[in-house]
């Protein structure tokens, strides 16, 4: 166990007052992700309200008197509502306390985050945001995988697989989604893959074009599938969720960047993978 | 000073081997967005190659023998062109030491990071990524703008303005990027923003579109000037980079989400921005 000073010395973390909120995002998964206010806050908080992606080694950095308050899915129930999520969260702040809301990934990327808080802005309740790195991106480092690169993308989109309804988002213009970004990454898309890979064809995009199915990104439990567009329903059918995916050209690097597979199961990553470099370049 | 258990007790840190290089992202700005693992780095390596980008203060968590390298751009100078620096790296870890760089944001978000992480493998050296809080999404939670918010947006795309030769990536089907995604996020883009915001009208986004440009994003000189499309070319002449540029319904959501602003400079928060919510639903 190390013993160190968390904040840098002439670095004061702020201060966690009694009656605040502050959503916190927890990373993809790594414990060693969390950022040092996430992990000044956990050491603070009265109440913590968490959901299942957070992994629980995070919650040892609690102080012994801490409520901790679960608002994920489990054993195949529903989740609590969202009204009801925030609405816990405006009452336990009126009530005094320290209140925590550590959600996986970022608040602020598909997290709902700004949801909650315009229900805290809605009661008068003060609150602070610490974002966290979120899954389709430092998860995706966590397969080899660079959201961009110079070679392949100077631009990306993330879109989620689930609309407000839980269906595929059908207010985006899918055709112009595919032409426009190199590189999409798709959160919650595992069961709506077959569609969503459809309207990305439909728009262009070709069926060889490199796919990477990411489940239980940097966790133990990685799991990384490499196929393509059009091969990508089938394999999405067993694909177990949470998986961040991946679409494009950056999927290519993966062999030479596996840093993950070559420290932990000796993969020999391999030079060069796109037959050229710009490294000569400024 | 808080004196703490950096970890979580039954997490194990990675261990910094001799001849290893990390890259590390160091995030936006604030210290306190650094990770525990990029804390952990800092704490072990021999040698630290960092950016401009980097708080300094970051640097104080250096043990006090660490050679410090400095690769970014300074006083109008240019910065050590890329392979100078890959090589750099190399060269250091050849030599036995533990290398950090250093990077500002995420390594592997318009970082460069996987062209140096390429010249590592090209010259074998192992080699790690330690992700960081990217400014497109941790940087505007700073301003109180969402990347994505569920009322407004199932997608965002992040481009940079910068392309390989300096010039804004005109290898981009800018015209399909304007349809897609209703939230757009530039890096690099403040010198070229007015020919950006016209191929953005050009494709369909409105001139009264709501645009946020916000400066040393979560740092103690965050500058946030909020406009539209229409006047964003004369805004930036305006702007000091570097600057994160947000484009679309989420910057509208700032008067409600600016917690910074209400905490430090007792700005008033205004419930429900865009009228509705789907807070009711799951």
């Amino acid at each position: 166990m190390t013993m160190r000073t968390l904040f840098p010395p002439s670095f004061s973390p702020p201060e966690f007052q009694a009656g605040w909120v502050w959503l916190v995002g927890a990373g993809p998964g790594d414990p060693g992700l969390l950022t040092l206010n996430a992990a000044h806050a956990l050491g603070h908080a009265d109440v913590i309200v968490y959901d299942a992606l957070v992994d629980e080694r995070i919650l040892e950095l609690a102080g012994p008197k801490v409520e901790l308050v679960f608002a994920g899915k489990r054993g195949g129930r529903p989740s609590p509502k969202q009204r009801s999520i925030s609405l816990k969260l405006v009452e336990l702040a009126r009530a005094g306390h320290r209140v925590l809301r550590l959600k996986g990934g970022d608040p602020f990327v598909f997290g709902r985050g700004g949801e909650e808080a315009l229900t805290l802005v809605e009661h008068a309740i003060p609150f602070r945001v610490v974002p966290g790195i979120t899954a389709g991106i430092g998860g995706l480092a966590y397969a080899g995988i660079p959201a961009t690169h110079r070679d392949t993308n100077s631009a990306v989109t993330f879109i989620t697989g689930h609309s407000v309804t839980g269906e595929v988002p059908d207010n985006l213009d899918w055709d112009a989604l595919a032409r426009g970004a190199p590189v999409i990454i798709l959160y919650m898309a595992v069961k709506h893959m077959g569609r969503i890979a459809g309207k990305l064809m439909a728009g262009g995009r070709s069926a060889d074009e490199p796919v990477a199915f990411v489940s239980s990104a940097a966790t133990d439990h990685q799991q990384v599938i490499e196929t393509t567009l059009g091969e990508a329903e089938a394999v999405a059918a067993t694909v177990t969720p949470p998986a961040v995916i991946a679409i494009g050209p950056v999927v290519s690097l993966r062999p030479s960047l596996d840093w993950l597979g070559a420290a932990t199961q000796g993969r020999q990553l391999i030079p060069n993978p796109l037959g050229h470099q710009t490294d000569e370049a400024m």
